[in-house]
């Protein structure tokens, strides 16, 4: 390996795909620099050996590769307090692509620490949310790094998958695999599989999910349930059927049974941070039984107030989530709020998985705060259905006295309703 | 007829089931007064007709029976407006209880008004959240009428439905049908029909549903998908498939075929107002369809920024409805809020059922904010992706300035990465 | 001190005033228990010496009196939070009273555990928020205990300050300085004093605040400013004027200084949590300054979005707190957010006090992030005005879309515009 | 006036002043255009006479210059809304200059659409928040209009006031009464008046405000107090002392009186939405006074429930309107439930005004929902204290059902309490 030892270097965000390939031997044209490449495995579906990645990205003209499996870091530090917050960007995606950003980012700033590089590179495009989450992070972890970002830079000028392609071959970029044709994007990890663009981008029109990798359409699944038991303390996943695992070991048996079942698919049109709204078709198998399971589990452990607030904050925390604010104060906060919230959900969740279908079929907890009938309370004077007049009589009292001060009458017509009688 | 002239008046809301029946001669007996039923047919499933329930009240003693016909109000007034701020209580229950309430309640104060009554009563228990939603109504629109709750009356002594039935047999109350057994409490209308207690009461356990009415089991739905199309204009459900229909056919149609293919069925606890956690099992069928499709379309016309908001707003709506605040200037501000929002919720929806899967298999309005790659708008200049990079940094700058004046490092260990290489 | 051996117990709540001194001899002929007395010094502007209330209480019937000097866990353990957390009840009211009475609460549960107590008592009145605060907490913390609030018992009889003086003198409980007007009632603590009732009672009248003990009328205020410094270390006040003190202290310090310069002074009608609006007087001289200061260091060291989450919640936090929700899983998890919000919340400010005026005079935190002009970072690229039009494009590109799509036009009538020229 | 036919037109916001007088030639060299000059009379301090206004344009090279007084539709459309919103940016700012810049902006845009113009300009610098309002405006009403923003172009070489003005004489711009040295910049309308930068720079010192315009230091106002009474209807207000008055004389009444007893100065470090903090000295005197009339009047008609998310809705107007976003969506939704809010917001308030502090001095309503003890409802069964142990049994259900089930206890240590006796 022939190490330039008088250029800059670059620590570039490398995933051994067409994009990124191209991009190392742009950059050493470009800016004249020695570029090392950075390879998260966060268990995308497609990862290779790391070996033959590293050869790959050393061939490309990259001095050194870095291969890191972020696996655990990714799950524990990343994925599990966003599940404990229950947080779903407006409402539904489960942020899949948005939590994995930060981290690749936070160690490309690690590494370029470490090798004394003066950039950091990506290879997101400028017109989504990526670039966001990469170059925040790096603004909060290293302000001093410079950051390229070929797609937006005014001398790259690959524009089509065709001149990509050409370029590779041009510069003896191995292209195993990689076709001219390609009908829409892809992003995956442990964690889920996104689809957007070429055929997707018709909100209008009917979709028969035919790419679908990890989940199985709901006509192809089985006609006969699974049920699976997930086990949670203080909002995380411990445990499956009675058994504990790690984090990776764990999703992998969710996304596998889940998958078969036809959960966690989901087709959308969301609104991204920079650009517009895009159309996403979201494979999420292990992680919406996660969600579903926790939710359950708050059901019967947290009060009514607790709760509320939760969910309310919760939309914010995925809204940091998406725009890239993960490294922020304010992420921050919301984390110990939702931890302080979470230690009470511990317990354990039995689902039914039917073609598609997610269905609670037992709900238990030390925690439980349900309780049929306060029948168990003999010893103390719980409550009287008498109460109930007393709370209604003050709980309506200042409706009560606004209609008396303002005079408030009913004031629907009554001659409007169609049958009255007598 | 015979009406007693002298004595006063209370209105009943009145069913026709065991409960309400008993209350009509111990109100007499016990409040001595005259009694006037009235019941309203929200779409009930049992719901009798009016001549048969009119007879019935009569021969248990009411002087009077108002029979109502107010699905179209229930509809178009209560369900609608909460359908178009897309409230569902803690995120997933849809309220067909809490806002049949206020209607019924509304009309008894009418009712009472015009007869001249000083009394409304109401046979809703003392443990539940339909007390609070009558009496909460009762004050809001007549302040000066009295309430009479016979289940938290400590002359009431009737606690077992053995009890009850003994009374109707002694006062000569019609029981067709009325069995000393039932399993679990229901309550429906139009839009839902829910089931509470008896063996629901164990949440660590799994259930059939074989006592499912309106909605098939996900195992009996048809193996062959099912498409509705259904149009909003503002935000509010206007034609099937192309087909202009009013409130209740359409929500007719609706039921009938999401029912048919086991759409709209929740099985959740949920925190009630008043007393501790419940646990219910929900069949909305319909109007899960609705929902599903009003949102699809919200993803289409709204904004990030209305969208969060709108969807922070949609959980205070919906404890409100849910908490039997019915009528009150919050909720009357909250309306003016999703009237406007919903001012471009005008489209289409086109939805696939699949055994419980609601599928969304096409989205269009005129008031689309989604553009696939900004390409109709050639003689503006929309965007550069350059743009991303000054918007990037200024975005950032916060965060950046944030590490630099307070020196803040990644602090990750980095010697704890298992497969640092290099 | 003769003790009755056998008779239960029960723990008064008991501040050596009328109200509470005469609920002694009724509790004992009432229920026919042993009275155990429980004062809390607080700080109360009249608290009495700790032996004489000792003598009082048991001269008046108690077989034991605890008077605990509380002051530095109430401010430590309950006002800093909320000074922490920004809350101010309807964005004004400082709850003096409302985390008073969770303390006196939890000692009373204590007492009662130690003495094996039945029941705790209160002199709250069934009017107010105080009832709430004192009984929510008992539930939390021991619900086996019996209340008794002889305010709300059937067999109470007093209903005027007459009454209540006759019966203190049929049996023998010393008076000294009671007397049988008052204008209205007043409560305090180190941290405020309010006055409630009487002549208050009319928010369309101006009042002269004749009857202010510890903050001086806006007019008697000195013609020369004081200036004070705070010193905050993450959130809570840790000196004065650079001398470290203790949070009794330093409370009494800022008192002083601000009820001199007319400070802190607050006359409101706020929302009772039970019953309807009351009208209130507050002296916070202290406390406003603390709450000033709390607020000018935050908004040095928070960025924007940290601001105005932690905003939005302060406002749940004050309605919690005065709801008497202290002792609840909510609160617990909002004060996680805002200690980790006040984890920079470190520096001091320099307030200028003059005549109710409370003016920034020097704000200083070592987690600063203003910084003029972007000026100290000679090395790193901060900031270029053009980035500006990137930021702009993108921020406003949905914006444009919408015109676009939608067709907007300035819909003003141009015409409209009086002095439209040429 | 020389007009040339031929050339492409630009629509620039004009003021007078230096930066925007240079920017006339610069516009005609730069781009070789016309430029039409717009000046907008808001009520600024030292609007220069139309007449005078437009020769000066004409002198400075504009071909035509447009001079509108915007004032009452400023008030009645942009600045009374944001009073009914009871919007402060981070609970403080009262938002002088952030609703001026969409009114130009839209007055611009309809100028340019008059006269067939291809672009707008304008002279805000690339670190603040008014480019943002600005362009966002344009961009709403009409995104085909090209943005020119002197400022940020390349081509832009004045950094300094001595370079301006050399350019101005160079160009025989007038230049009466501007002074190559300015300490601090300012910006001003009928609302407010706004100090930034030089000598304010300094968070850490203390100022003496002796650059006040509008407003006496409290030292210099009046010893004697004035009282002031402002009439509101649905939120407007509408009279003073008993006259009705037009919103421009209403808010110069309240302008010269608040002014002159010392109210509405403010100072503070808010943060921007492009670049960093800054600070500010703000001078809002009658602004300040209507802000807290509208409170007072709000706290007597508002029920706790609608107070609580109205002034939860309020910051995030605040926000919007502070980030330029005027005419969106969000905006038009909130207004729509704010005028809700505000249909019973009409009464009138007396205010105290005294050396800065404004006292509420007397508050009615006909929508009052303030009833000092029931009193009135002599027919009507209102409210038992009795009703009060019902309230809280129920109210506080779930924590004594939470301690009973999770077996908490006190967990505070009691040996801890200092002076602990017996």
């Amino acid at each position: 390996m022939a190490k330039t030892e008088s250029k800059k270097k670059v620590v570039l965000a490398y995933s051994g795909g067409l994009d990124t390939s191209i991009i190392i031997p742009w950059l050493k044209e470009t800016y004249d620099v020695e570029v090392i490449a950075f390879a998260a495995d966060l268990g995308q579906n497609d990862f290779p050996n790391a070996k033959a990645l590293e050869e790959k990205a050393l061939k490309t003209g990259a001095s050194k590769c870095y291969v890191l499996d972020l696996k655990k870091e990714f799950l524990e530090e990343y994925v599990w307090p966003t599940v404990r917050a229950g947080a779903k960007y407006e409402g539904t995606y489960l942020l899949g692509t948005s939590f994995a950003r930060p981290l690749i980012a936070k160690y490309q700033v690690k590494i370029a620490e470490k090798e004394g590089a003066y950039a950091v590179a990506h290879g997101a495009t400028g017109k989504g949310n990526d670039q966001v989450r990469f170059e925040l992070t790096y603004a909060a972890l290293n302000p001093k790094l410079e950051v390229i970002a070929p797609w937006k830079d005014p001398r790259w000028t690959f524009h089509s998958r065709e001149d990509a392609i050409d370029y590779a071959a041009a510069h003896k970029i191995p292209l195993n695999g990689i076709s001219k044709k390609k009908i829409y994007s892809e992003d995956g990890n442990l964690w889920h599989l996104s689809h957007e663009g070429g055929v997707l981008e018709f909100p209008e029109q009917e979709h028969k999910y035919e790419f679908l990798k990890h989940t199985n359409t709901y006509e192809k699944a089985p006609n006969k349930a699974d049920h699976v038991t997930i086990s949670f303390e203080k909002g995380n996943p411990v445990a499956i059927n009675g058994k504990k695992m790690g984090a990776v070991e764990l999703l992998e048996f969710l996304n596998e049974i889940g998958g078969k079942n036809a959960c966690g698919l989901l087709d959308i049109v969301e609104n991204r941070l920079v650009g517009l709204k895009s159309r996403g078709v979201y494979e999420t198998p292990g992680g919406t039984l996660l969600y579903k399971a926790h939710e359950c589990l708050q059901q019967l452990v947290l009060d009514k107030e607790t709760l509320f607030e939760a969910q309310k904050m919760s939309m914010t925390y995925a809204n940091l989530v998406y725009n890239g604010q993960w490294f922020t104060p304010l992420r921050q906060a919301m984390d110990a709020f939702f931890n302080e919230v979470n230690k009470v959900v511990t317990g354990e969740v039995t689902l039914k998985l039917y073609k598609g279908n997610i269905i609670p079929a037992g709900i238990k907890s030390p925690y439980s705060l349900y309780d049929m009938g306060l029948g168990g309370f003999t010893d103390v004077d719980m409550y009287d259905q008498k109460d109930a007049t007393g709370f209604i009589r003050c709980y309506g009292l200042p409706l009560k006295t606004r209609a008396l001060l303002l005079g408030k009458k009913t004031n629907v017509d009554f001659g409007g309703v169609p049958s009255l009688k007598k």
